[in-house]
């Protein structure tokens, strides 16, 4: 893969980085890729992450529509965190992280 | 794939975002997988890095064996970085936000 002579190739890596933009972004989409989860579900899935933290990473994850936040009218009201299909593509990503990881470790 | 039900699967990714862990981290490796580098070319291929930072990176990416930095005893020392067979193992990892990018531009 020579990035350097292709501009376009080297927009690939990158503009996935703009979504994967660091651990915590990269984490709680692993953890939807198992389904809908609610901000205390995803805080506690990922342990030391502070509300504000996880709060900006899903407002950014929103607006780059890779999930979507649903506000259900019960009492009290429910709000759920879901991936677009576009958010759940990602799996290949996260899938090519995962195995590499395991074939990796510390 | 469910991390919630699996540690040992949830450790894979966050394993690999020790090492790739943001953006530069990411992109370096993009860069090291065509081929060995110096620092000067590295920082111009990269673009918008400061000095520092790439030398804090290199430095940790040398310390987890994903790359080497061999001197060469010239006049002046010529210094190049070069992925090791782990480094270039993280191919399969930037191959798949490669496609990932190109298929999902912003």
């Amino acid at each position: 893969m020579d990035a350097r002579t292709d501009p376009a190739q080297s927009c690939g890596v990158a503009r996935t980085l703009q979504v994967l933009d660091g651990k915590w972004t990269t984490l709680i989409v692993r953890e939807l890729l198992a389904g809908p989860l609610r901000f205390t579900q995803l805080r506690s899935a990922l342990g030391d992450i502070s509300a504000k933290t996880l709060t900006d990473r899903l407002r950014a994850l929103e607006h780059q529509g890779i999930l979507t936040r649903t506000i259900h009218a019960e009492v009290p009201p429910r709000v759920v965190y879901e991936l677009t299909e576009q958010g759940r593509s990602l799996q290949v990503v996260l899938h090519a992280m995962l195995r590499w990881g395991r074939a990796h470790p510390a």
